[in-house]
């Protein structure tokens, strides 16, 4: 167990890091008719999206958009996907959007993200692949509009959009979305005293990281159970359950638990850049340690890879340091 | 359009018939500690899981079930996938489970049909696929038991579960589960004097199929609006709008659509049988009709290809025939 | 503490009963356009109806109904209201009804259960009170129909039904509704090592329930902590807290938590008929136990006044006697 | 009908006003142990609440907040609450807290704005009332803080704190809580083609209105159909339907409708200023024309007795006056 130098609401914190790797991400903003199909899209667009590793990308919602909020003054949602590399997005991104978006009744499909559009930009295409449907009788149009950029300045482009003919009118989608430089694996452990402690604290954690901007916790209900290690006694997998986090393994294995930890769940973020994931860090670790406090959680922790493979290192201490 | 011979509170329902084809099913059943998280792992695993096109499989929840229902007593719901090939839900099945239940806080995962177990029964493997995350430290168990096969016969077997630590404890998985012939694709074309009509009858369709039994409707919401036709005018896609179902193409195509339709939506069906299908077709279309008459829906329709490629024909008229 | 006799998942349940009264009870079937509007308008009905002493009546949705179990074929709830006396369900129905019914968008009201229409018979309003509301310009049509008794037997009926003008078209509801003799304040009592783990039980215990007929559990979340006896110390009070159960006064008081207790709640259940009662206590404290096992609960309790002021006394050992 | 001055999406917008009332108002802050509690005990507390008329209170969640925004770092919610007197309110409160949050496990209640505590401060009863319930086993503590006002002046107060003996530990709960001065009765009207449009049309303002602070829309769903006049031929009853506005009477009565209406919503706002709705007001009535158009409204509205009644008057035209 790593050096413990300060607690919060008495639980001790780790004086480790999570180690983060480059990935890709794009931003889609979804809009529908109403706030059901609106849901129904994503719920769709953003299931078996937990990890990168068998589901090609990792998805969730950012936040819903209230009508003001959207392109077409329609109930919406922001969607954050990212990928290990630009060609898996391309790949993943029509591909879905293709299946959950172009079939799921009044929706449109939109940049969330503005990038820049010469040729050397970077793209993921949307209505680019999608149009196809169409069989010849889809439309589009190309119109001048000014967005903010991720740095909030104005930026004018010209934006291509599609309307491709389905059963309930016009499917209509822009063109294509950037794809910037972002940040996936973000994390923190959670070790407590019982499953149902340590169940209270995420599920705070997971509520405090919703509404922040920027990053999404994409396992299932936002909360892994499995953590993994690199390697395998198996020569084909090259992953598998980290034993020293296990409870069951401890008095089998070298344990990196906590005396009184039985059970641990690590919750995984996904940023659009570094200072998004510290951000939720911040936010997520505070609220499970005021949650439970030390009667439920034994420490945070985080995991890493002794800090060869991943660029960005993000010590528990330093986030939190703004107090405990 | 087809010839008409009777209405549903005053909408025509076309004598055509819904194709459908053979395809390979199975049904899991997933615990979890409490209802919540048992949410959070569906969700994962049934997003994504609208069409076998490009999904891989069909997949959604078919019912919740209460503690007095599951194999361990707690909270629970029963899934139901479809496959074009026994093949493809065994490679399917095991992925996603293994990032969306392996996952998700204090999931299991159990057979929900029985089917033989010696050395010629086709299973689709679980825990035989996923122990192997547990890295040597994972525990198998042989439990005699009877359980109920899908004819309400009690059947004796063997069964084994593993047991895989992770860091909540142990992901208890059973082996495998059976997997059995099924029928996929049935559906029923709602045709609407606005989007507004067709969607609040398409509601009341998926409301009235959603409590039973053997039977999901995998689109977003329980529908789809991406009506497709077999082949396209771009050689590389075989499938493309169809485009006799488009509003906005009526008067530049030879339009299937009644006078007066301005939005159609479509339900698509997969059953664990022929019978579950034509009952929650029946249900549906009835549901559909009674929510708002022919002030809302110009008629009721199915798609086919002409009856080659599927074997399953669904006529309307015989479905309905219990009465109008 | 009551004589332990046996346990269920290592849980000791005390040799005890719970106390129930003689309540009267009715049942309304609520239906609308969509499911949306349809669980808007439970909501608003069913809230603030926890507890006689201070809502009036206690009231919750029993279940949902699919469009095809709904007299007008639209998605519908059955909600099941309960109050101390015959007057004050005339009271206080339909005041709800006139705020939450006449007041949501495409809702209906009918009777959900069937009872003599003689002149002797005691009925509930619904259409009597509210058609004023229509100015004189309400509607009423009486429509001979055969219903189902609450044995299941077809009763014909002459049944008047109100259709009262309103911006959206009319407000249809059924001219009143039968009250019947019901059982409130059936109840099993929680006691947990943590708030964590009786928190877990609880849910278990609610989930359990909720699929069940003829019975609610009227309490926020289908629970409640603040368990009280008969009479304070302030005069002016008739009930307050029961600081036998009150885990933060145990060294203060003559408590009645076993060892180990730190956490306590209780779940209240009203029923159609004490068979009702009997079956939900069974599923619920079967299904936290379950749940939670003797790691997580310290016994199983229920509450009672000497039976002095509750007609029915449901035995938890008696309940439970099917197995353990 | 009004004159028609300008329009948005084509929905000719009434030069008329809502008119307005003095109310009096309070904001709780719930919190709980976690979401699906807070959940739970907002639903409760918030029944039963759409009108003053029958409710007593008109109130419902104002914003669900996170762990950070709360007093206890726990998951929260703040309620608006909104009455005819301050009489009214300190006896409505503490009633549906004693019901609703005092029952409901974890839950703990907090002043959700700040007002003056010298005593000609008029202030609510929260812990003040429900500390009896404690039967003198209760305890209090002040606590000198600093807070908020409403316009966001930090102010140091002296706050009492009550701690309950309850069965799943204490409830937390403030003494009491402010009272202010605010504005009830603030609506529009939307006028349709259809249910359905109208429908939309509203669910796209309630949808809009939602995310923004100091404005509730208490109705089920937040709309109603039920608009009323002043009097009715019945002597008895001081309101009854606005024939002017049902559109099954038009050929019957001097209707307000436009050509082609045939169903109508209002959204009524309560909020704690004239700014919060009149900024609502504007949010919600152009979402709603966006969201159709002049296919699915014939024109907005709004309700008025004249001028003589209520002293807040919104003038439709100077609200939406930014642009249309």
């Amino acid at each position: 167990m790593s050096e413990v130098s300060f607690e919060i609401a008495g639980v001790p914190i780790e004086a480790t890091f999570a180690e983060a790797f480059d990935m890709k991400a794009t931003r889609l903003v979804i809009t529908a008719d109403d706030r059901q199909w609106c849901r129904d899209a994503c719920a769709a667009m953003c299931g078996f999206g937990t990890s990168v590793i068998a589901c090609g990308i990792e998805i969730a919602v950012e936040q819903e958009l209230s009508p003001e909020a959207t392109p077409d003054g329609r109930p919406g949602a922001a969607i954050l996907a990212f990928a290990v590399s630009g060609k898996e997005l391309e790949k993943q991104i029509p591909r879905r959007a293709g299946q959950c978006l172009l079939t799921c009744p009044t929706t449109a499909a939109y940049a969330g993200i503005v990038g820049g559009r010469d040729v050397h930009s970077k793209r993921v295409p949307l209505g680019k692949t999608l149009r196809y449907f169409g069989d010849g009788m889809q439309i589009s149009k190309v119109i001048r509009q000014t967005r903010l950029d991720l740095d909030q300045n104005e930026v004018a482009q010209d934006v291509r959009y599609w309307r491709i003919p389905v059963m309930d009118g016009e499917f209509v989608c822009e063109h294509d979305v950037a794809r910037v430089d972002a940040v996936g694996g973000g994390n923190f452990i959670l070790m407590g005293r019982s499953m149902q402690s340590v169940t209270k604290a995420c599920r705070a954690a997971v509520d405090a990281i919703r509404p922040l901007s920027g990053v999404i916790t994409p396992f299932p209900g936002g909360t892994t159970r499995s953590g993994s290690k690199v390697g395998s006694k198996y020569p084909a997998l090259f992953a598998s359950t980290n034993e020293a986090y296990c409870p069951t393994l401890r008095n089998v294995v070298e344990s990196r638990l906590p005396e009184g930890t039985n059970a641990v769940l690590e919750i995984v973020l996904d940023g659009m850049n570094a200072d998004s994931i510290a951000h939720a860090m911040d936010a997520g670790i505070r609220a499970a340690c005021m949650s439970v406090g030390d009667a439920g959680l034994t420490g945070v922790s985080a995991g890493n890879y002794g800090g060869k493979l991943g660029r960005h290192h993000f010590h528990l201490h330093e986030i939190l340091k703004g107090g405990a």
